[in-house]
C-alpha cells in the first residue's frame, strides 16, 4: 500500500493541495467519518506530545497549574458576556438530548424525545464562561490572587470549510486562564504569555514570527486587547500561531468575581486568556517541508535519527548491527531518539523515501563497503546533502549535526520571512503585490471602515500592529487620512 | 474562608459523606454547573498527572503509541455492533444541531432550527466503534499488526446519580485500542494490561486489588472477555478500578476490518480494548485517607514534603529558612518534592491542619529550641507520629521514610483486604454478613439466574472469577446446583 503513497504534489503545482497530501502521506492526521473533525494518528500525535510536554513546563515554571473544567457549557452562560456571545456561541456543537432509544421497529435507534435537556447544552468552543463561573467560588481576598490555571483539552467549533490541523470542528489545545488584582499585572500577564509562546514557536517549532497586538476588529471577542503571533507560510500567508488575550475586568463583571483589596474593600478581578492548539501543526508542517515531504526541526521530531543498515547477507548484516548498538546507546544516553530499521521488507530505496516523507532529521546508512572502511554516510533531511564521514566519534557528529539543523532550518524560514516583508504606501501596488504573497508594512488610518474596505477588495487582513518596527506617522494608503502606525496587512489561513 | 472548611463527617458517623466532604475541602474537585460533571481542581488534577505521567510510560514500553479519535461519534456507528449499542447508547449525551442564533426579540440565544444535523452525533462514551472504523484503512495485511493505540481523552456517560471521581457524567480516561492477528496474542494482551494496572496499581497507589474475570452478565458490552482489578474500600465495599476487554471479532467483522494473513488469504482482526479512568482518584482517596483528612502514596503525593519554620521573629526565621535551604535542594535533587511554608498569614496549627488535610506525606517542623539543638520536628501523615530527629542527614532521613510509608500504607490497606475476604457457603449467612461490607468468596453455579437473584436481595454482584484462588468444586448457595468455581461477591460502588 505504501508505495503509491509516496507521490507528494509539488508546491509550486497546487501548494494547498501539497498540504493535504503530506498531512496525509506522512501519517500525521486524516479525516474522519465526522465531518471536520481529524484523526490524529500516532506519528502526528508524538509531535503533538511534545508540544505540549516542552509549553506545559514553561507554564509550570511561572506557576501556572493545570486543572479540567467541563466540556459542556450551559447556553445561557454565554448570553452573559455582551461581546463574547457574538462570537462563540454561532457555530457551536449543541446537545439537546441525553438518551438514545430502540426504534418501534426494533432495527434502529433513535433519540428519544422524552429525555430532552432543559437547558441545551454547548461544546466548549472556549471556556472563559464556565471558568470564570468557577473562579466566582475560588476568589476571595487579594491573597488568592494572581490565580493561573491552564487545561489541555478538546474544543470544538462547528468550522463550514476545514482543513486538517489549520481548521477543524474538533482540535486539541491549552487555554489558560489567570485572574489578577491589578490591571498592570493582567497587562503584563497577557504580554508574558505572548512571549512564552514566541520563543517557543521560534526555538522548538524553529518558525520565527512577528509579535503584535490586533486590530479592534480581530481581537477575540470579548478581550480589550489581543496579543498576537504570526507566522508566514511558504506561500507568503499568515497563519496566526496563537494568541493572548487583556480580558480586563469583563468576565468578573458578567460572571461578579470580586475580591476584598488589601484596604478590604471589593474590586472586580482582572482577567487573561491564552492558547495555542493543534493549529501550531500546520505551522510546523507548512513553514518547513518540501517536494519530498516534512522537514522536521530536531527538537520536535520523535524519531531524530534513523539508521540504516544495507547488508545482504545475514552475517554482515550482524557485523554492522554490532557496530552501531554502542552508537545506539550512547545516542540514547544523550536524550536522542533513535531507529535502527533492519526490516528486511523493505528495500533501502523504499526506506530512505519514507524516512524523507516523515521528515527524520538525519539518517545514517551503512553497507559493506563503509563497514570495511569504517565509515557511514549521514544524510541531513533539511538540505538532503550526503557525505561520508568517519564513523568513529560519529554520536558526536550526530549530536552537533542534530545542532546546526535545528539553526539552520530557523534562519532559512527567518530569511523567507524578512525578505517578504514590504513596507507599501500605494493601495494599487498593494493589489497587485498581495497576490504574491507576503506581509505588507502599511500606514493604517485605524477606522474599520478601512479595514473592512482592504479585507473586502484583496482578502487581506490586518495581522497586528507589529512590536518589533519603528511606529512611524504616515498616511493611510486607502484612505488617504493621517495614519499613526505601520500595521501588518497579509492574507492568512 | 479555609478554617470552617477544616470539619469534616467523621468515617464511622457517615462514610459516604466523609468520602465528598474530603474531595471537596481537600481541594481535589467540585461540582459544576453542569449537571453531574466535576471540575478537577489543581490540586486533584496534579495527582492525576502522576497517574497519567505513570500509565503512560508504561504503554509505551509495551510499543503503545497515543493517538487521538473524534469526540463525536455517528449515531449509526452503535448500531452496528449488536451488545455494543445496548450497553453503550443509552444514556448518552447527544448532539443534534450545530448552531445557535439570537432570539426574536433580541435579548436571548436560542437554538437555530434550520442547523439541524442529518444524523445525530453522540458524545463518545467510549470509542471502540469509531475507531474501529479508522482502523479499517490502516490494517491491510499482517505485517500491519499489532496495531496498538491508547488515547487520552474526556467520555461521557449520562448517569442519573453521581459522585466526584467515582460516577460523573464526564470523565477523563485513557482507552487503548489494539489490534492482532491470532486470538491467542489478543488474549494475552488484554491479560498483559490487567497485569500492567494491578502493578500500577499496587506499586503507586499503594492500593491492593483482587485480580479476575467478570461474569458474562458484567461484562463489556461487546467482549468475549473482561478482565478487573477489584479494590476495596474501608467500608468493604468493592470499586472496580480497570478493565481490559478481550473483544474478539466483533468488531472487526461489525466495521469489517480484515487482514490478509502469511498465506494472503483474508481474516478478521483480533481486538482488546482496556482503561483506567479518574475512578481511579476515588481509590486513591478512599482506601488510604482518615478523619483528618486525605493520605497519600509519596509516589503520586504532588508536596511529598513540606517544611514549617516556627519563628517569630525575623531574624530567627532567616536562620532557619538558611538553615534548610541545602536540605531543601537536596530532597530535590533526589527527585523529591518539597514546600517550603514561611507564609506570615497563618498560623502554624493552621498550616498543619491544612496539609494534614491534603495528605502532604511528610512534615518537617523547626522552632527556635529545635535549631538551637540541631534537630527537626518530623511527622508522618500516615500515623500522624511525630518524632524529633538529628538534622544532619535529614534528607536521606526522608527519602527512607517516604519509602516506609509507601510500603506502609500498602501493607496496611492489604492487611483490611485480607482481613475482609471471606469464605462463606450459606446463603443466609452471606446476607447478614454482606451488610458490613467484605468480599465474599461463594460456589457460584454459573447461571445469570441465580447472579440476578443475589443482586436483587442483597445488592450484591459478582465481582470476578478471582486468579489467585484455587478453585474446588462445591455447591452453589443460592441455587443448591454444582458449581465448578467460587466467584467474589461484594458490594459495590
Amino acid at each position: 500500500m505504501a508505495k503509491e503513497l509516496k507521490q507528494l504534489t509539488k508546491r509550486a503545482d497546487n501548494y494547498s493541495q501539497w498540504y493535504n497530501d503530506l498531512v496525509y502521506k506522512a501519517d500525521l492526521a486524516e479525516q474522519s467519518a465526522v465531518r471536520g473533525c481529524m484523526v490524529i494518528k500516532p506519528y502526528g500525535y508524538a509531535i503533538w506530545e511534545k508540544i505540549q510536554h516542552e509549553l506545559d513546563s514553561e507554564f509550570k515554571k511561572l506557576g501556572v497549574q493545570n486543572a479540567y473544567f467541563p466540556l459542556l457549557i450551559p447556553k445561557s452562560f454565554f448570553a452573559r458576556e455582551a461581546e463574547h456571545v457574538k462570537g462563540f456561541a454561532k457555530e457551536a456543537a449543541v446537545v439537546t438530548h441525553y438518551r438514545l432509544r430502540t426504534s418501534a421497529d426494533g432495527k434502529d435507534i433513535e433519540v428519544d424525545p422524552t429525555a430532552k435537556l432543559d437547558e441545551e447544552l454547548i461544546i466548549r468552543p472556549t471556556s472563559e464562561t464556565i471558568i470564570w463561573n468557577t473562579y466566582k467560588n475560588w476568589i476571595h481576598s487579594w491573597r488568592d490572587l494572581p490565580l493561573k490555571c491552564n487545561q489541555w483539552c478538546n474544543v470544538m467549533r462547528w468550522e463550514m470549510r476545514t482543513r486538517p490541523f489549520l481548521r477543524t470542528s474538533e482540535f486539541l489545545w491549552q487555554e489558560g486562564h489567570t485572574a489578577h488584582a491589578t490591571r498592570e499585572e493582567a497587562e503584563a500577564m497577557a504580554q508574558q504569555m505572548l512571549h512564552v509562546y514566541a520563543n517557543f514557536v521560534e526555538n522548538f517549532m524553529a518558525v520565527p514570527v512577528v509579535q503584535g497586538v490586533k486590530s479592534e476588529t480581530e481581537r477575540f471577542a470579548g478581550a480589550l486587547n489581543t496579543y498576537t503571533i504570526e507566522a508566514m507560510m511558504q506561500d507568503g500567508k499568515a497563519l496566526q500561531s496563537g494568541t493572548s488575550h487583556f480580558l480586563g475586568q469583563n468576565f468578573a463583571k458578567s460572571f461578579d468575581v470580586t475580591f476584598l483589596n488589601k484596604e478590604n474593600k471589593p474590586e472586580y478581578v482582572w482577567a487573561t486568556s491564552w492558547g495555542v492548539s493543534t493549529r501550531l501543526m500546520g505551522a510546523l508542517i507548512m513553514v518547513h517541508s518540501d517536494d519530498n515531504g516534512l522537514v522536521l526541526p530536531p527538537k520536535l521530531a520523535p524519531i531524530q535519527v534513523v539508521i540504516v543498515p544495507i547488508a545482504k547477507k545475514g552475517e554482515d548484516l550482524q557485523q554492522i548491527t554490532d557496530k552501531f548498538t554502542p552508537v545506539i546507546n550512547a545516542l540514547q544516553q544523550k536524550g536522542i531518539s533513535v531507529k535502527y530499521d533492519d526490516a528486511d521488507n523493505k528495500r533501502p530505496g523504499f526506506k530512505f523515501a519514507d524516512y524523507e516523507l516523515k521528515g527524520v532529521p538525519v539518517r545514517l546508512v551503512m553497507g559493506s563497503k563503509d563497514y570495511a572502511n569504517n565509515t557511514v554516510e549521514v544524510m541531513r533531511r533539511d538540505t538532503l546533502e550526503k557525505e561520508t564521514v568517519p564513523f568513529d566519534g560519529i554520536e558526536d557528529y550526530v549530536e552537533k549535526l542534530l545542532g546546526d539543523i535545528q539553526t539552520s532550518i530557523y534562519q532559512k524560514a527567518k530569511n523567507f520571512l524578512t525578505s517578504h516583508i514590504y513596507e507599501c504606501d500605494n493601495y494599487d501596488e498593494f493589489k497587485e503585490k498581495i497576490k504574491d504573497g507576503g506581509f505588507f508594512l502599511c500606514h493604517w488610518d485605524g477606522t474599520p471602515e478601512t479595514e473592512a474596505r482592504i479585507k473586502e477588495e484583496t482578502q487581506a487582513t490586518i495581522r497586528c500592529v507589529p512590536f518589533d518596527f519603528e511606529q512611524t506617522e504616515g498616511v493611510d494608503m486607502v484612505s488617504g487620512k493621517p495614519a499613526h502606525q505601520r500595521v501588518i496587512i497579509a492574507r492568512s489561513y
